[in-house]
């Protein structure tokens, strides 16, 4: 029998809060039957909806507290008024080693703040991340950061890559993933000297924990040509909300053109077969999760109005996560990979 | 009769130059009767091209060079080198008054630093921009920068919004377009400080040529809600090729459902009329040509790889460019916005 993995979930966070968050996690036990929860908030309102599900029950533990982040308050007011909330309580149950993960639907400024205070930033890491995961037309590929920070120099891209292929290798199960920086096209302009002096760096330096690929564009990160993408996390989370909303505009077009003529509808009703592997294909609940790394321990962001189907997805992705001595791995890769960056230039 | 248009053509750039060059121009001429060309490049092969489109050639005058600027040309190379070559020779035939535009597929960064040094910087500009039209839900949009440059401070992106709308006045006919400042969702995070303070600028100030509509999320452009996206250009290039990309997985997507069950395949050929439709809308050579903005005279630069139907649609864009006055409007814009700027921080 597997050993079980722990999730804490912070049962109040996101629009929907106790009836999405254990309706997902009785989805979640079901495909893996080694989790177990413990629940933090409205101790009454999580009882009430676990009541449905008794496997689920028997493998809960419920926390009660009042106290609970607003998806509006901002980072600094959670911090000063969160303290006991059920996200609070939530992260500190991986922090004191009750569980092996946290997941959240509450507001992502308040969970980064409270993870960074509660769970600490790794000692080789200055900037914590925010990876997503990015459907491609082989599978799946990391990208990060998508928002954590603004702006990133040459030594914090190169530790994203490292934080990168940690996460893909607890993912992916591949031992030397391959990545790729994530650059423009145009030559010789200006501004661009961290991502060359990153790429210089990943080129030149031996023994990485993972294959460097080169620079890549943003038209190769859905062609899965690497296993992880790095960027800044201004144009991360730019790249990844413009393509959440170009396959929303997609799906849009094609509803209007099935919609034009009989022949058409008919056709569609025909294929409809086909058009349910495609939406399911696109559905973004599917890869529901921003993973948080960087710090001494896992934080996974759901979306804040996903429903029980997408909160799954993101346990799903902190089940995996919890299996692989990630953390430990992360820092023994990260202390290395400074001792030879650090002689490369040196060299 | 309307007054003629004078488009001056690079016939050697890109990677197929005077067949597609020449062809492209007489898809153009067939919407548009009042065009006329300058062709610059090697005369035995554009003339060799004409000779199948009579009405076109009865429109365009050709001046010969046997000096190409390469396709992997740096753009330092082609300054030094490329005086005389069909490049030059086409962007300084806006310079010298004899054509309105000019449109060439060669590479992007030659063509820039050919463009600034012949056309010079507009005198109140620190900085050109690179503009494309962005196909949306309900028609385009106009996104810039997309790759001049890297990077932008408060100032920067506050002129991008002026040269926006002075291109969305001449394309969409809006006299006041509304303008989105490209942003992500996370609060208080740090390093947005320019990006801010060219929303508190263009918020307070009054008068602008614009309406300001705020921030936007990168989900947001393709849904239309502004005219003009304003963004640094390293976010806004990866947005761009980002949106490419995940158009043509979309498409990717959607043959290998159709092709899973022969129920899907009959429904398919059924609906073929409708993928027509869904195959147009989506083609990127509908919305090809990048206009640069912000010197004394337009340059529209298209694909490298385009074909005839492609290389059209940037005659097309500059055509539109061509006829309204853009340049002079656009100095008097950016000269009424700095002063109101300037009494805005002042006051």
């Amino acid at each position: 029998m597997q050993a079980p993995r722990t999730i804490a979930l912070d049962a109040m966070g996101g629009d929907h809060g106790p009836s999405v968050v254990v309706s997902g996690a009785a989805q979640s036990l079901i495909r893996y039957p080694a989790l177990d929860f413990v629940l933090f908030g409205d101790q009454a309102a999580i009882k009430e909806q676990l009541r449905s599900y008794p496997d689920l029950a028997a493998r809960s533990r419920v926390v009660h507290t009042d106290s609970v982040v607003a998806m509006h308050d901002k980072p600094s007011q959670a911090l000063r008024r969160g303290k006991g909330s059920s996200m609070w309580l939530s992260i500190d149950a991986v922090a004191n080693g009750e569980a092996h993960v946290v997941v959240s639907a509450g507001n992502t400024g308040a969970l980064m703040a409270m993870s960074k205070l509660i769970l600490r930033p790794m000692a080789a890491i200055e900037r914590p991340a925010i990876a997503a995961l990015w459907p491609t037309v082989k599978s799946e590929c990391i990208v990060l950061d998508v928002g954590a920070n603004i702006g990133a120099d040459a030594r914090q891209l190169s530790d994203f890559a490292v934080m990168g292929a940690a996460m893909a290798r607890a993912l992916f199960q591949i031992e030397r993933p391959s990545v790729g920086l994530l650059n423009v096209g145009v030559e010789e302009v200006k501004g661009m000297d961290e991502v060359k002096k990153a790429h210089a760096w990943l080129k030149e330096t031996e023994g990485l924990p993972f294959r460097y690929h080169g620079f890549v564009e943003g038209d190769q990160i859905g062609q899965g040509i690497v296993d992880i993408v790095v960027v800044e996390g201004f144009a991360g989370n730019i790249a990844l909300k413009t393509a959440e909303g170009t396959a929303r505009q997609m799906g849009q077009y094609l509803r209007d053109a099935m919609r034009r003529t009989w022949t058409s509808r008919l056709g569609a009703l025909l294929a409809r077969g086909g058009f349910k592997i495609l939406r399911e294909r696109m559905d973004p609940r599917r890869v529901n999760g921003g993973t948080f790394l960087g710090l001494n321990g896992i934080t996974i962001k759901s979306h804040g109005g996903t429903d029980a189907l997408g909160f799954a997805s993101a346990i799903d992705l902190g089940y995996e996560m919890a299996g692989s001595g990630l953390i430990e791995r992360l820092a023994a890769d990260l202390e290395a990979f400074h001792r030879r960056i650090g002689e490369s230039i040196a060299g």
